[in-house]
Order: C-alpha cells, then sequence, then structure tokens
C-alpha cells in the first residue's frame, strides 16, 4: 500500500529559499518517503525567472530555451528544450507567478532534486528520495499528466526486462518509469489551483530506493527516438 | 490524502468471468474508491484471445487491430487501434497468457469499465469508479506508464480551464488527465511480475466523480493533433 498526502501550509517561495526548510517545517518526513516537489517553486527559489513584457518578449524566450521547434500552432509552441524535453512552450511558464514574470524550468532538475534531497538529510536526519515534477501535454491523449524532471534517491526507471512473468516467459519490454507515475500520484492530491506544491508518497518498494537521474534514464536519445 | 492498495489474491481470469466477483471477493470496497482494472485479465475475461502460431501471423494480427501504422522499427509497430489510441503493437499482448495466444485490447473499454462498476454496485451496494488501465511507451521519454483505456464513474478529464491561479489570474491550460494518473498511481503498487492485476484508489476529491468516457475525453481528434 502506499500514501500520498499533500504538503498543506507551503508559504510563498522566493528566490533564495532552502525549499526543504520549508518542507521540513509543514510535514513529519520518514526514511523512504519520495517528497514530489512541482517545479515552479523549485524555479523560484533558484531564481528562475525571468521579466516578459509582451507576447514576442515570451516567444523569444521560449525560443532561447528550446533547440529545435517540433511543432508550432496559434500561440503554442512544442520544442526540444535544452535539456531534452519535449513540452509546450519550453516549459516557459506564466502561471503562479508575478504579471509580466515568466519561470524557466531550472537549470538542471536532477541537481535540484539531489540538492532537497541533501538538505532534508542534513537538516531533519531522514533520508527521503526527492522529484521534481512538472506538467505536460501527451501526443495523441487530451489532457496533462505530471511527469518528472529531475530525480533523486528513486529510480527514475525500474527495469524488469529479463524478469519471468506469471507463465515463466520472459517479459521483453517493461522498463517502468516509475519517477514519471510517482509525479503522476502525487498530482491528483495537488490539484492545480490550491496551493499545494509539494506531496509526499509514502509506501512505495524500498527496491526502487537508489541513485538515479531523469536527464540518463528517462531522456530518450535522438538515435532511438521515432518521433524527433 | 489517497491510498492505493493493491488488490492481493486475484486468481486466474478466464473467458466469462465476472471480474467484479473476484474483486469484492478480495478486498472491501467503499462508496468513492477507485477500482483500477489491468486491461490483459478485462481482455480475457470477455474472451478477446486469439490464437498466433507465429510471428508472421501476430503481425497480421496487429495490422488487424490498426487503422494506421506510424512507425516500424525491427519488431516494433507503432500504429493507431481502431479504438483511437496510439500505443506500440496494437495493444497486442504475448505476456501472461498462454503460449501461442495473443491477448486483445477490449473492444470497448469505457463499457467494460462501465460492466465492471454496474456489477460491483449490483453485487456489493457500493458506488465505485472503474478504469481500465494498459502500459504505454511515450514519444521522447524512456520507459512505460500506466494510462486508462477506459473508465466509469471518474472523470478522464477534470477541466480546470477557467479557474484563477493562486494570484488571481486565469488559469489557461490544465485540463489534468485524472484517469491517466489513476492508472500510473495504481501500477505503483501493481508491479509486472506479480499477480496483481487490480489496485484500489481511495479517497480522490469527490467532485472527480461522474459519468465520463476516455474514448469521448481523452482520445485526441485528428484535427487537433499535431503529430499524427
Amino acid at each position: 500500500m502506499i500514501t500520498v498526502l499533500p504538503v498543506e501550509g507551503m508559504p510563498e517561495v522566493h528566490p533564495g529559499d532552502e525549499i526543504a526548510e520549508l518542507i521540513t517545517a509543514c510535514i513529519e518526513l520518514f526514511d523512504g518517503d519520495v517528497v514530489v516537489v512541482t517545479q515552479k517553486i523549485v524555479s523560484k527559489a533558484e531564481g528562475r525567472l525571468v521579466e516578459v513584457a509582451d507576447d514576442a518578449e515570451r516567444l523569444a524566450l521560449i525560443e532561447r530555451e528550446s533547440v529545435r521547434i517540433l511543432r508550432r500552432r496559434d500561440e503554442l509552441v512544442i520544442s526540444e528544450t535544452v535539456h531534452g524535453f519535449v513540452c509546450a512552450n519550453a516549459g516557459v511558464d506564466l502561471s503562479n507567478v508575478d504579471e509580466g514574470v515568466a519561470a524557466l524550468l531550472p537549470v538542471d532538475s536532477d541537481r535540484s532534486a539531489r540538492h532537497i534531497r541533501d538538505a532534508i538529510r542534513a537538516r531533519a536526519g531522514i533520508a527521503v528520495a526527492v522529484v521534481i515534477s512538472d506538467t505536460f501535454g501527451r501526443p495523441w491523449r487530451r489532457g496533462l499528466v505530471d511527469v518528472a524532471l529531475g530525480c533523486a534517491g528513486v529510480a527514475a526507471i525500474v527495469d524488469l526486462r529479463g524478469t519471468e512473468d506469471t507463465r515463466g516467459r520472459t517479459l521483453q519490454a517493461t522498463e517502468v518509469a516509475v519517477a514519471d507515475e510517482l509525479a503522476s500520484a502525487a498530482e491528483l492530491v495537488m490539484g492545480k489551483d490550491r496551493e499545494v506544491p509539494v506531496a509526499v508518497v509514502r509506501g512505495i518498494d524500498p527496491t526502487w530506493l537508489r541513485e538515479s537521474s531523469v536527464k540518463a534514464e528517462v531522456v530518450r536519445p535522438h538515435s532511438e527516438d521515432l518521433f524527433r
């Protein structure tokens, strides 16, 4: 059984804030917890905020954060970001920030996750895992889901290839994107219109707790990508 | 807070079995629970099993279940199924079925979900929601996640467009694919190598409990799809 707990009472986050400190003031954590933190407050704490006066500046910003544009329609740009993610508007986000300000994705979300994980360990003496989440659209399916931009202390992918199914037949392709599923599970208690930027997933399989990286394990290399 | 519970002790499923009966024998359900059932046992109960003697027959079957092939590489076919899903091998699945047998996707997974929901209500008098889940790959990201093929009694998409963010600014694109996130959350307690084809998600926002359909709400029409 796993439980997913919203972290209530988080204050507004400002550049320079230590997110680990804000979280540990709001919830008691336990060894093996996965702390899922939305990208927005990580970007704010890291000062990844840029002034955008108008739509033209916003578009220029999106292009600067992109290495390649895949599709455009009206105001929507689907691009590959400098981090290797394919998403809308290069992750440049105007919601829940001040008017005329855009939040960019963290420079290195795996590093951001490690920083929060290490700071929680240093402050509270608790060994948690951390996932940095963001809300992405998908081709072919309507609706947005939360996925992992970065992780620390939990497997981005759990590789079940080579294990046997219940008939003793070797499974072929069952690399489960655990960090993405953790981000999605966390989103179920966050909502978009509430002030809940952090959730805790408690009770995951302890064998999933290991060093990992979304960049290294999830971002699909061009060579094996059929849609880029 | 939500909890995600694996349903332990489910027996092997055979054509003609009533899945609702098997589930209610294994776990006590409560009003508002979301019962997530993997496609594999739904396909088995509905007799969606086809004999495949060899790779050529398997490939012919994939083509018959597809309306359009998007990509091919080696043994992998990415196609649009007759149901409108874009996935690997048209959902034709050789794992956890007998040697020489393939499981096809349910004909109408929303209908399958309604059937299980109604049968649970009839048997146990409990008003649950049901999600039929399957394991899909994604472009641009490695690893598989569970998504919803069908649903009953829970929103496939929760539309938060038009609600205000915490700054009072109207949010633009926040249609959350709740059924997909429920499927992903459920997968975290199922694993692929264990006999856990059903999980229960307890404690979701009760405003999400409504009539819905993956086919109507999640499958993206060609006209608005930038990648088909």
